[in-house]
């Protein structure tokens, strides 16, 4: 492993030692399987990346040139990574806004902002943004107590979807109310008495839909497929590349998702969230203020992946082109079923499956739903990449190195 | 950068640190441009790669999760690099096959093997091998005098290679004798009487081909597309895939190809380089046991890399597709000038070129025709693809960091 006992290796070696061919030194907060892949990209690039992580071990330490240890929500561990690089972004949306604060006040470059951090990590306030500027969302309002649901209830009628503001993801922080006899346990499981809450309407969809956009510090933005995002338990389990909609809904659903990043000031790559209703409108559900899930098949294929045009985006190189090489692909996630080692068994059964493509991100432990890896397969029809990127996802598990 | 004291710091963060994690730990010898890619490909698969290199700083070290630095002729180096991983690989046919021998001995899993090395580093008994197997290569013999080579020149006709038995690479270790007048400054300049030298008779060709084979130690053995290389002081400048080429002509060579790995026992990824003569006959050239430059251009043009492909060939596991994702792809080298800083300037200006892809390998240093970088260009036309490729090569320059 890199790099762990940080600031002392920092110390000893100097960011100097390698800086001379280097273009540009990429701090990453984090170190998932989002900054190893963007990571990937930089390295191809000639960049290198630091990575400031909670734990000694991450898919993205392997691979960077340091790692730092330590909390990223400390304002003191943000100005260290910061020291060390020529830029700062970020792999996931929970690193305190007002830590982040502190990099741009001491003149380091943080893309994205944290301003824009500040309101994307309040979904709420995310939420008023949107339905402020005229894009479409559910219907919505703040709750504060379980008498606040019911009258939401009686408003909006039922199914709800009782959301915590900040900090949670992949389906951990909503609860579904289905009636007056869940508010009472939905209250319970997100801690409303400590938590800020808020309810939104459920939003009947026919498809749920996303598209990346990248948007570069210098103003260029482009523009990736719409995708249908199939999601199990909240949490992503395929992608189809291009969604199969007729191209008017598809224009809406990327102008949608445009004006959505335009109004937050958002910079780099951001997967936008979008839900098709039975009469083809497109509602705004959230976006991620990074790179995404639902881009990840743009790696194989796309001309340029959101990874490398994020990267691009926030050091304020001309974008890549969003264009698939392909008719069609379809990404499948490698999900955990048991808390338990995170031994990749099965990789070579999947090779065998013409036209997949296997990632595996590295993580030491495996868990319920936790994303451990992906496949995309890249083929003529989404059928036939389906069939491929299903067939090479079921035969690898996660568990005991044998 | 990562771990560079190495075996002190090998010994405080045991190899098990990761490995639960880890599908594979591979080692390099070498720590290059050609392992960087390499390591880029197993990164993805959920593998990692540990590195044995010279100096501190090298383009792989970046992203390896050790480095080792030290001598890799060394039969104790060698086997320190052996004891941490669990399969060996090389990124270069220099490492003394004799010391490589020993990691066999000591039960350790290395490929290509010692005895395919000390084949192929011995470039007299490359030739003799194919020769003896009916392969067609240009007349040859092992020259002791310079006598030899006047005896050669009235054998052969003028003008002949001189050339160096042993670690010769881009044209070093290399001496076109156009006459008897070059006989004595070409034994001078090779060192004749420290080296064993041969000569080989000029190969009057139409066009320079190349093609990446990849075995693996299963013996599924797959053929990339015939390529054109362009060599300018004998160094690759220009790859183009595929060669503009009959089809009857691409298959004899990769015939020929395939014969030649298989009579030298190859496993893994390996770069064959040909001669077309005016008479459409395939002269075998040599072969690199390893990934090769004219092999880059597959990480963006084919459905599975030169390099994943050498990662699953060692590793036994099912090779992927060498299909090209689109009709033509050009590979452009970005290649130093002059000696000095190796910072790459003008990334910015050659990402603007539509379809170029920029591989920036990370050399701190400089030198006139030092491998630093390369551009690829994937389009519907070889025409098109080379007019990208180049206009992105031409905005790339290294030296001063601005």
């Amino acid at each position: 492993m890199p790099d762990t006992d940080t600031a002392k290796k920092l110390q000893q070696k100097p960011a100097t030692d390698i800086a001379d061919a280097v273009s540009y030194r990429i701090g990453i907060i984090g170190g998932g399987q989002l900054a190893k892949m963007t990571a990937m990209a930089a390295l191809q690039l000639g960049c290198d990346v630091v990575v400031l992580e909670r734990k000694k071990v991450s898919p993205a330490a392997t691979l960077a040139t340091h790692s730092l240890i330590g909390d990223w929500d400390l304002p003191e561990e943000l100005l260290k990574l910061a020291a060390h690089v020529d830029i700062v972004t970020l792999e996931n949306e929970f690193v305190n806004a007002e830590s982040l604060k502190v990099l741009t006040d001491h003149g380091y470059t943080l893309f994205p902002s944290a301003g824009t951090m500040a309101l994307i990590q309040d979904k709420y306030l995310q939420k008023q943004t949107y339905s402020g500027a005229g894009i479409g969302v559910t219907e919505f309002r703040a709750v504060s107590s379980p008498d606040d649901i019911e009258s939401a209830g009686k408003a909006f009628g039922w199914p709800m979807i009782l959301k915590k503001r900040r900090n949670s993801y992949d389906g951990k922080g909503n609860y579904t109310v289905s009636s007056a006899a869940d508010i009472e346990p939905a209250w319970k499981q997100l801690d409303g008495a400590v938590n800020e809450l808020y309810i939104e309407a459920y939003c009947p969809f026919t498809m749920e839909l996303a598209v990346i956009i990248t948007l570069s510090r210098n103003g260029e933005m482009v523009t990736y497929p719409v995708v249908e995002t199939i999601q199990k338990d909240h949490i992503c389990h395929v992608v189809k590349a291009p969604a199969a909609i007729d191209k008017e809904v598809a224009d809406l659903a990327a102008e949608t998702a445009r004006r959505a990043i335009i109004e937050i000031d958002a910079t780099g790559s951001f997967g936008v969230e979008m839900f098709l209703t039975q009469d083809n409108k497109i509602i705004l559900n959230e976006i991620a203020p990074r790179v995404h899930n639902s881009g990840h098949y743009t790696i194989e294929a796309c001309v340029c992946s959101q990874f490398e045009n994020h990267v691009r985006a926030i050091l304020g190189w001309p974008l890549g082109s969003t264009q698939m090489v392909r008719p069609a692909a379809v990404m499948v996630n490698l999900l955990g079923t048991d808390l338990g080692p995170g031994y990749p068994v099965g990789i070579d059964r999947a090779l065998v499956v013409p036209g997949a493509h296997v990632h595996i991100y590295g993580k030491t432990k495996s868990g319920k739903g936790r994303k451990m890896g992906h496949v995309t397969a890249v083929s003529d029809t989404l059928e036939t990449a389906y069939a491929a990127a299903r067939q090479a996802a079921e035969y690898i598990t996660f568990g005991n190195k044998p």
